[in-house]
């Protein structure tokens, strides 16, 4: 049985009750992947297939038929945290083939908001006859005392700051789970050429296993005019327009 | 003709070209209140209403048949800016009779970004032998010179800082436009009892000018379940469950 994993959409990090940081992406792409590898398998006779399709709760779903309905486990997913949690639980369940990563996680999470004139108040308490204290600076400014407190609906009458912790990597666990999985990933750069593009693509590969990059910048994305780099063993393979070209192009290069 | 305004959905604030910050609201109770003006007005015969519908991407709409079609004036939005020059401008050049403001408007809007220890050296440069200069801090964390360039994507290796600065407040300019309008107010707290959002919906209507107020709390909103009490002069005169209850309560009382 072929095992394939799709992760689409982007995450939402929650800020309070009525507020969150959510990372743009429709999740388009992805499901044009999960077409195209409806059709591989159609095209060459077997059924003998699944898709773990791990989504976030604004990642278009298209209404699948019945007969393709069987061969996706749909596994819905939040924020970053979650998204860990599933692809780690995933990967050491089930032995995946082929994993096709092109959700956008976010790089952070909500730490705390805070009151610029308390927060003010905090850091000025660090100085010394020296000068501030640089170090106690920082770790205020990591996690302040005066910060509000978690779940409170932030006040809405000042200017306020947001503390942003890193999120932990999604992507490095699915080769150190399943070394043998055949990884795709996807590399997202604002306003950089295509020789900056090619080497963020070599690294993310280098750093993570992946034996297929896509690489695109966020100003040529659209659905039609959606422009890619298709990146495998740190050259470019292929030059890729439009979401449904991209989506076949990375099914013909991983079955190939 | 009866000018009826309807705001529906969430704000989104972008962060940069990857992020941004939105308010959780699907619209779906201002999509009950179009479906409650459309039955009120085929039960009273009369068509001769338009329905000037402000609302953000993510707010849901239902397809409407022809015959109401005619009867919509859809005005997309984005954030809080584009919402307001949309309410400022229809509220000038149309005499609305009645205004139902239920979008979910950010009080904040994206202002900077900062590596937070970049930020910790510019604010530990304030200090002076007599302490630091809180004035100095207050300025530099509302808009520090350390901030990473706008349109920047945020590198993603270090802890950050996001300022927020407050966004213009819409409601205000409804009843200063307009004084003759009919003007029905939202008011969403979080783990709050009936006593402290009844104070909140009379401050609404006093400082606004709302003729009617729907007060809700965040844990007993949900499509069959959400509870709000409506607030007339100061009085609790109803208190609804379920939205679309609402929203027939809403209507009825701004018809009676």
């Amino acid at each position: 049985m072929n095992e394939i994993a799709i992760t689409a959409g982007g995450t939402s990090e929650a800020i309070d009750g009525v507020r969150k940081i959510t990372n743009l992406s429709t999740g388009s792409l992805a499901q044009h992947c999960l077409d195209a590898v409806f059709e591989h398998f159609k095209r060459s006779g077997s059924g003998d297939f699944i898709v773990h399709y791990i989504h976030s709760e604004n990642a278009m779903l298209r209404a699948l038929n019945d007969e393709e309905k069987v061969h996706v486990n749909y596994i819905p997913v939040t924020d970053a945290a979650s998204v860990y949690k599933a692809v780690d639980q995933l990967t050491r369940e089930r032995k995946i083939d082929y994993f096709i990563h092109s959700m956008a996680i976010s790089d952070f999470t909500f730490s705390y908001a805070a009151d610029i004139y308390r927060l003010a108040r905090e850091l000025t308490g660090f100085s010394t006859l020296d000068g501030a204290d640089e170090i106690k600076v920082i770790e205020a400014l990591r996690n302040p005392a005066s910060q509000l407190q978690k779940g409170e609906k932030i006040p809405s009458d000042e200017d306020i700051v947001i503390g942003l912790k890193r999120t932990q990597k999604v992507i490095p666990l699915i080769k150190q789970n399943n070394p043998a999985t055949f990884l795709v990933g996807f590399k997202l750069l604002n306003k950089v050429g295509e020789a900056e593009l090619l080497e963020a693509a070599r690294y993310l590969s280098e750093q993570n296993g992946c034996d297929l990059v896509l690489a695109n910048e966020a100003s040529a994305i659209g659905e039609s005019n959606h422009r890619g780099l298709l990146v495998r063993e740190g050259e470019i393979i292929l030059r890729v327009t439009g979401k449904q070209e991209i989506a076949q192009a990375i099914i013909n290069e991983m079955f190939k």
